[in-house]
């Protein structure tokens, strides 16, 4: 009998423990399986050799296991870590497998997104040239839904409950005034919008807001955004607006760059302040009231506001890698396949990792409107079900009860 | 058979609307009232003629009114005015008097904050200076919790819960991470620090966070605070601090008044950006990763995280309103008295509204400890049981169903 590793990176979904809620559980029921190991900080906590032994602290506490599909962040932690290219270097590899073998690991679960992805390619490259018996096996999660070869992201419903449930309370807050203003909301998405055009999901049969949505996807002219304003300002007191932190010029330079351009270990650019850029620019330019509110990292962290759809299916997709693993599939990335829409179908794949690795999904041109300043129904209709349901959340004296998680800062 | 008249005023809160629904029930099912009106927009509806009848609404609407306790922001809609001093000018008096006496107001009922008990007690102080037969009555409502006269304010336990409950997840959303940080969490409160000092809710058996707490009743040191955050380091990764956003230097100083001094017409100075200026200053400062996050309208509009021990006292509060101003009080504003802490236990009462009108209640010295940096215990059980308890919200589509408000945007 074999033993497996499990392992979380990148940034935090509400649901990236329920998906490690559920390899854990498939792992402890698999009779392939002996012990179930977690690396603390990702793919660092194995050249660290930073393991914890999961069986010891689960096996006998399912309670525990269905706390920890509603706990948020990242009960393992996490890093942002790019391993070296196998052709230049090969030393983390060999420190990485040694650990495998010394731990009996024949199989090892990496939950994350694009970059972690990476980290799977990699791992099941070197693994396959040197005939290593060791089943790498991707869990997509990522709040950006920006993964190819799976129809959403586990962590993006929950995400886009979150903005949508938001910006409908904003909206409340909004329309109480008899005064003109303007108010825009900066939601996550560095390249890929999707988690912005959620927030139209909060328009219903009284809500018009969000009144304009402005993407990545599409160059974004501040001209343009001003005539807009003023051309929903006719109709309406207040204006509403949704955008993206990573909205950019039409020479692809980030709205909020001047600001800050410092960058990350991927390059992607740091961004922060596009909402405040852009109430500066409003409010000099148009007299009217302007507030810009940034969600920050509450849309990946907001638990107690997740979709149970989103839960549901990041277990069932932490069930699934389990058993393709262990049925000989490797270096691959399980996936959601959408059957029907209304009402919502689905069920499981998984896709060759090349596929996924180091590519962004952005949002079609079709489903964002000619204007660039809102987004189609089709894509309305995509997201919507990602964010039906709600989890039954234990509270306890008021606050939500979550799992404890002192073994990431006990250390310290 | 007379008729009575309600109005919200100030800054929304989660469950200013579940005082409104009881006032409304309370004044549908008293047999001295005939018709229940509502002004849009405060006592700004009352002097614009801008009323609308509530009796038509929810007299056969039971399950509206159930709604309405559990709706965002104010069904009414809101302003900020102050009249004008009564021995200056009586006009506006006499045009408010006027609409009462043509629609045949007897009991008026104003839910707000200090501003709005400011407006209580002018109208019926000119009330009774003329001899008019019109009750005038206080409902409290601040996130701020600062009115005098009341053991605390409704709306206060709901954006307590908020704060908490996000602070919790934010710590998860920090702790994954093995690199040192410090995140700077920007709460709401210009003078009175009670919202920020609720985040020391989140502290439980296995989190620590908020690491410092920072509160506009004492004068905040940039010497200090650095010292501070170096001294956390020392044990602890990850440094979270809480920080009111009307933090003030030892002169009085806001300390991101230089990012904006605008006042508003109470003469309160409009603040933004506490956080984003620690934020500078710590990253310029100390080694490390640096986060602000300003919890912005959220805290007072997340009715989805509101707290069901607040919202049946703020519905209670409504209904005892009408009770006295029918029995012949005027002048004064409904209180709670706490009996009890543990099991939390109260009673309703009402107070002179000169006790109350323009005052701020802040946080005693005693409950704040000696390095300005913290509270103490008797804050946290003060605090906590008015978080307690979860509404039940009704969900539709993955959204929580708040009630129509079209009737605040239709006429724009």
């Amino acid at each position: 009998m074999s033993n497996c590793l499990i392992a979380q990176s990148g940034g935090p979904t509400s649901v990236i423990n329920a998906s490690l809620s559920g390899i854990i559980s498939a792992a402890l029921d698999n009779p392939k399986i002996h012990t179930v190991y977690g690396a603390i900080n990702g793919i660092q906590g194995v050249l660290n050799h930073n393991l914890i032994n999961l069986t010891s602290i689960f096996s006998n506490e399912k309670n525990k296991l269905e706390t920890l599909k509603t706990t948020p962040a990242m009960f393992l932690g996490s890093c942002r870590y790019k391993l070296s290219n196998i052709d230049n270097d090969e030393t983390e590899y060999k420190l990485i497998f040694d650990v495998f073998k010394r731990k009996n690991i024949k199989y090892f679960f990496y939950i994350g997104g694009n970059d972690s992805m990476d980290t799977v390619l990699k791992l099941s490259t070197y693994a396959q040239k040197n005939n290593l018996d060791v089943k790498i096996m991707g869990i997509p999660k990522t709040i950006d839904n920006d993964l190819f070869g799976t129809d959403h992201t586990p962590g993006f419903g929950s995400a886009a409950k979150f903005v949508a449930t938001t910006m409908l309370e904003i909206a409340y807050d909004t329309y109480i005034y008899d005064i003109p203003s303007v108010t825009i909301v900066e939601i996550m998405g560095r390249n890929a919008g999707w988690l912005t055009a959620a927030s139209a999901l909060a328009r219903n049969e009284y809500n018009t807001s969000p009144d304009l949505i402005y993407l990545p996807e599409v160059p974004f002219s501040i001209y343009d955004f001003l005539n807009d304003i003023k051309a929903i300002q006719k109709n309406k007191k207040n204006v509403i607006i949704a955008v993206s932190e990573g909205i950019k010029d039409e020479n692809g330079n980030y709205i909020a760059a001047s600001e800050n351009s410092i960058s990350d270990k991927f390059g992607h650019a740091k961004l922060s302040g596009t909402g405040k850029t852009l109430e500066h620019i409003v409010s000099k330019s148009l007299k009217c009231k302007v507030r810009s509110i940034e969600l920050n990292v509450l849309q990946r962290s907001a638990v107690h506001i997740s979709s149970l759809n989103d839960i549901t299916e990041a277990n069932l997709v932490g069930n699934k890698a389990v058993e393709y693993a262990v049925d000989g599939h490797t270096g691959k990335m399980v996936s959601i396949i959408r059957t029907n829409n209304v009402p919502y179908e689905y069920t499981i794949d998984c896709v060759e990792i090349s596929k996924v690795a180091n590519k962004e999904k952005l949002i079609p041109r079709e489903w964002i409107n000619k204007e660039c300043n809102d987004i189609t129904n089709n894509l309305v209709e995509y997201v919507a079900p990602l964010t039906y349901g709600e989890p039954n959340i234990e509270y306890k004296n008021g606050l939500p009860v979550y799992l404890d998680i002192s073994h990431l800062t006990n250390h310290n």
